[in-house]
């Protein structure tokens, strides 16, 4: 597993179906699902585990939750993060609870950044973007690892439910820094079941799979505590302007930010690797390599919302009536459009930051 | 290492010597320290790291601090607890500010004892016990790690400070467990020094090395933060009754508990492997083989406190005067005096129990 998955690499995942068998994951069924968004509808998300009993959930109205950790490094996210905050949101309108953590004592551990500037930082910048794109803050609980008790308690507890060997087959080694990350992610995702057992759906990019099943492992081993093994879904990687890569760090020059300022983020647009054939002439005869085209899937999972607009573009860049020039102009567009929203998003949230409900220490 | 040295395990060391040069440990010089205590005339501790730096402490006053742990599992603790109390008592009689901790986050993980339980227990039994056996408790600053949240912050912290090769070398596998429990006791060992950095003594049976040594490469890992790295008092095993073995709770015969109901502590003596020869006519003309002798062990160890009067028995028994009968006898009027005064101790000191100073959540 951990050659192909690795939460902290940056591994490329060319077949998604293939993943879907190799580690017997659930082929994602919109259906399953009322008013799907964006990414349910498009098979962006393409993945899951234990989907039915959230279904069930919204359909019964039942308790259930959704959760997901912020990473309180640098003041940027990007397209990731984007996603899980619309499935945290979906699930959110869907009637799920929702909670929010900020991972600030892995941000000390693995980033070294302090407790304190990690705290500044998600109050700044990552929560109040999470706010500007979609989250509710009013029905959200948010948390910091470095004051939650119980769930500094719970991850020391549940290294005993997991051996050496278990955890080398689920990441690849054994290392101490990853071996604390991981156990405090588990008591994380299982947090919102210690005062009340139930079905929780925690959204993450298909890289975060070990997590959640290492966290199903150890509820596993732990059957008289009752808790439920906890759902996911998986979302396919933003691509990487120059090329069908996970957006990666290490290549800056591939990976629009969240913010990012609108010129920057179009001249990235404009330097994209593209379908588009080498001639005009080609082009109009052949139509695009819409698969191989990093600006149509950027537009695909983010920035057109609306489907048969989509389905129009795609039906002209495909026929070649549309160059690869001109989807560029649209996508650069929509995405300053996008990124002014977004900044201004962010403003506003943090002026009620002081209002939301974290759990007390 | 781990073949040797292994906190978790029961293994024998026979040639103490040979382990002070495997691993670059100092011999103790008991004429380093003023007023040695028994066990360190008599080379019960017979090894430590950085020795010099605590009696230099000592001779000018300057702050140190000695610090242990109390497992609150079962309500016995052994003579090597006895051992740990009366190092502590040393150094906390010359000047040493002086910590204990309960170790409830890993008699929870390990021994799954609830942190109710174990506080209870640690309450009860065990702080009762160790203020029996000499703790100070006025002048001893108590906490329990499920309380000390600086503890939880730095352990997670420093697990980016070793990897597991590093791990695995000092004690044979990286299991997630033993990780939480190692880092957590590091975290416990540097936490004097959170607040200002000193010299610090931490006594220990010699399989507890590991730890020693891991903070140590810890605190190197850190240069910036200026710890003085600890030192350590390592003593020998207290012989199991049986043979010339760590006293292991696999073989329940051959150790003595504390505390033990008299009687069952004498018919364990009386029962013991001992120097005597094989006939009374043999013995009076070979005298005993008093290095294989376990109750004459016992005796120097724990139970004669006059260097004269040890040496009074040792010369009667090694030239064949004193039978083993005779010696178990005088073990046995030992134990039962030490025995009375341990019960009563315990509960002199568990009434003011409430009156002792506990670092708050």
């Amino acid at each position: 597993m951990a050659k192909i998955i690795d939460p902290w690499g940056s591994t490329m995942v060319e077949d998604y179906t293939k993943l879907i068998s190799d580690f017997h994951l659930e082929e994602f069924d919109f259906k399953l699902f009322p008013n799907p968004n964006r990414l349910m509808r498009r098979n962006i998300v393409f993945s899951g585990i234990d989907l039915k009993i959230i279904a069930d959930s919204i359909r019964n109205k039942k308790p259930f939750y959704v959760l997901s950790g912020i990473m309180p490094s640098g003041e940027k996210i990007h397209f990731g993060n984007k996603m899980v905050v619309e499935m945290i949101s979906y699930f959110q309108k869907h009637g799920a609870e929702t909670y929010i953590l900020v991972a600030d004592l892995e941000a000390e551990a693995t980033r070294g950044i302090s407790l304190e500037e990690a705290r500044k930082r998600a109050l700044n910048f990552h929560i109040p973007a999470y706010i500007a794109l979609g989250l509710d803050p009013k029905r959200t609980t948010f948390y910091f690892q470095s004051e939650n008790i119980p769930v500094m308690h719970a991850s020391y507890k549940y290294s005993k439910k997991v051996t050496q060997a278990q955890f080398e087959a689920l990441y690849g080694n054994a290392d101490p820094e990853r071996i604390f990350a991981a156990l405090t992610q588990v008591a994380d995702i299982l947090y919102p079941q210690f005062k009340k057992r139930m079905p929780g759906i925690i959204p993450v990019g298909v890289d975060q799979c070990p997590h959640i099943l290492l966290t199903r492992d150890i509820v596993n081993r732990m059957k008289k505590e009752k808790f439920i093994p906890p759902s996911a879904t998986f979302h396919k990687y933003t691509p990487s302007l120059n090329g069908y890569f996970k957006m990666s760090k290490s290549m800056p020059e591939s990976i629009i930010e969240l913010p990012e300022d609108p010129k920057s983020a179009c001249n990235k647009i404009k330097r994209a690797l593209t379908g588009g054939r080498d001639t005009l002439e080609e082009h109009r005869r052949l139509g695009a390599v819409i698969e191989k085209d990093m600006v149509f899937e950027l537009m695909k999972q983010h920035l057109v919302e609306d489907d048969k607009e989509l389905e129009t573009i795609y039906k002209k860049y495909k026929s070649g009536k549309m160059t690869s020039g001109e989807l560029k102009e649209i996508a650069c567009k929509k995405i300053t459009k996008f990124m002014l929203n977004l900044e201004k998003g962010i403003k506003e949230a943090r002026k009620n930051i002081g209002k939301l409900n974290f759990v007390k220490k």
